[in-house]
């Protein structure tokens, strides 16, 4: 062993007191995730360091760097277009990459969309995907570019050989009390998302009782650290906060939020949702440079939808990867639970309130969701018809429609909802939903 | 699994928040590390968040206790004398414990000792008495107590059953960078002193640069919090401050510190060594009650020098524990170095500097000591008749003997020494050595 051996536990030990990590330093330890070079005990040691004393801009660049480069790297060249992802912190209702993808699409930018699973609270998009009968998530690369290059379009699930050094840390970061850390966060997300061959990335950073990070100040700190990083890395990016306080449009649940979707390539999509949708394909359209302004791009994604575009990349789409287009037309081809029953209003009123995390507890509860990573999720069930903040209700009125496939399961999820759901007697506005752009 | 399963990353998630761990969740962490249901990356992320937010004197003695107790606690009361053990946080030279056990056995206080192996640039007391022909320091408990019975003293190493999840976690920190921490230090020492079986402790803990600690007031705090847990879990305890920046007495290397500590018994000990001695010797007796005063204390403890007790004891010591008892009265039987050359002072003056840690590094490149747990030792080498700070020199007198096996280690420890070795024109006084009794 040469004298000048970098033993993991001294990179440990600088970071712990406080010290700033070279690039091959940081390097080695990314390297060490992936080859077994640094035990499981010494990751998560340095795991914590960083939990404790966090990183500079440049460390996270050079973690985030290392972690994309721990796999392959998709190489999208073939695939004309200009190339924009969108990526969410994860929030409760938020179907807004199902409609979002083929919106843009449809205006001529690339979308190369790698997604993730639900986990806890928030749902995920492979899974809502997977509510089709048919569809499939997990292609290899080569499928996703020839996809891409075909209808511009795909949506997968992450494969083995993209960024296996965050599988790994993720993995003991959520054992050992170390994912709460916003340069952790930023190159796990950014890794992935860099790996997927875009040329430019829109992040939806949500704040809010019903988000990942509850604390505003904390999800700016993120959205800033994440537009930074990437930006560094050569990849204009951009975020837009978000509130996530009740639960975005007026769906809970996998099947169900597939169906509100394809409303909203219809035109009929909740006000708050397409707010959120619109935005961030703003962004996207315009940091490609395929739309000049936000108002030009706002015209042209409202065109994809009037004009039937939108709504057709998404028949492309779902037949590309294997799934009933028929859904699209006849979205009561999607499961659908035995048990569909109306919460009634306790009283007449004004909803004064929509808890987005009970909402999505009741949701977990009737099988939506996913309390451990090896948990199964009942497509069919959910939420439905849920009012919104600000709306007058009646006495007896539907607050929502709870949908079940156990009586049991029905029951406590009505409890649940009864209190997540509260009536006033006085109006109160509508929250304000996007809040800023980080970025811009 | 029930709702109510503690789930490590809940513990460790508190500790990393700042939070007072309970005892139950302490010892679950403690048991977790001796029974396997904490993974080694749980374990080492809780560890770094010890180090990070630190463990309230409560806190510590519940964590202190837990590894007390996993293993078995030696039960001494067959013996019959008051029992006083004695721990030095580890120097340079410190040959303390080979002369100062024989010493308080022969004032009636009975000395159950554990000690460990030398490791980097500190020496083991187990070495040095391995240094003895057939000295046998793996003694199981049973033989252990049979000594200490028999005649008052016993020195073994670490038996298996013994703290175990202390020699698991102490592993772990070696290897993750999570050694300096005062909790998990004070955990460390206490857990396997207390299972000694013994009524008192008294610490030597030492500062500056040839010790552990180097900074006095971080040394400081070490003894305090050893103290107050200990006191707290019912042991009488006292630590002695000693600085350590010249090497104590004039011998480093194990046969070279065994003749000097027989030295020491014959009332040929060097002052320095012998205050140390003293100092902590008087602690033994005052706070075990076989003397009132310190005065007294320390009129027993020449006595059994000048009435040779002292050194009766440590030939049944010896030949106990099946080594050649005649080592006591022919060091020459112990391991020689087949070269042993004098290092001339380069010109006259007085000795301004003696450097502890350089001293140490050039003992360890003669081979006296370990760079890794798995290396062995050289029992012959090392330095002997070191010049003390403050001595006048005549210019080609010897600053010391070098005692080697290898003549390219002998060439390289002779350039090591003369750095480490500072001559002045004027005469500069010898630093004070025993600073401050904390405790009393």
């Amino acid at each position: 062993m040469s004298v000048t051996t970098v033993f993991p536990q001294h990179v440990i030990a600088k970071k712990r007191d406080g010290g700033v990590l070279s690039r091959d330093e940081i390097a080695g330890f990314v390297r060490g995730a992936t080859d077994g070079s640094w035990a499981d005990y010494q990751l998560s040691a340095m795991l914590m360091a960083i939990v404790w004393r966090g990183m500079t801009p440049q460390e996270t660049a050079h973690y985030t760097e290392a972690m994309m480069h721990s796999g392959v790297v998709a190489d999208l060249s073939s695939v004309k277009q200009p190339k924009a992802d969108k990526h969410s912190t994860g929030g409760v209702g938020d179907k807004v990459s199902l409609h979002l993808a083929p919106m843009v699409a449809a205006c001529g930018v690339a979308v190369p969309m790698i997604s993730g699973r639900g986990l806890g609270h928030t749902g995920g998009t492979l899974d809502k995907l997977e509510a089709i009968p048919g569809f499939r998530v997990n292609l290899p690369l080569a499928e996703y570019r020839a996809e891409l290059e075909r209808i511009g379009l795909s949506l997968i699930g992450q494969t083995a050989d993209l960024a296996p050094a965050d599988k790994k840390l993720y993995a003991l970061r959520d054992v050992t009390g170390t994912v709460e850390s916003i340069p952790l966060i930023c190159g796990s997300i950014l890794s992935k998302k860099l790996a997927e061959g875009i040329d430019v990335l829109v992040l939806d950073v949500k704040f809010g009782r019903g988000a990942f990070m509850k604390d505003k100040a904390k999800a700016r700190e993120l959205a800033q650290a994440l537009v930074s990083v990437a930006t560094q890395m050569g990849k204009p990016t951009r975020a837009v906060m978000t509130a996530m306080e009740q639960p975005l449009g007026r769906a809970v649940g996998n099947a169900l939020e597939v169906v509100e979707s394809i409303e909203c390539l219809k035109g009929r999509g909740p006000e708050d949702t397409m707010a959120v949708t619109y935005a961030l394909g703003e962004q996207m359209l315009v940091l490609t440079g395929a739309a000049k302004t936000t108002a030009e791009a706002r015209e042209r994604l409202e065109q994809s939808i009037s004009r039937g575009t939108a709504l057709q990349k998404m028949r492309e789409l779902v037949a590309m990867q294997g799934g009933d287009a028929v859904v699209v037309d006849e979205p009561s081809r999607l499961p659908r639970a035995r048990l569909r029953v109306p919460l009634a209003a306790p009283r007449a009123g004004f909803v004064a309130d929509v808890d987005a995390m009970a909402v999505a507890l009741a949701a977990l509860r009737l099988g939506a969701g996913r309390a451990k990573a090896e948990d199964s999720v009942d497509h069919a069930v959910g939420v439905s018809d849920l009012v919104k903040i600000g709306e007058p209700v009646a006495a007896g009125a539907p607050l929502c429609v709870v949908h079940a496939n156990d009586e049991k399961a029905l029951a406590e999820a009505n409890a649940m909802l009864t209190k997540a759901i509260a009536i006033g007697s006085n109006a109160v506005a509508a929250p304000r939903l996007v809040d800023e752009i980080i970025g811009a």
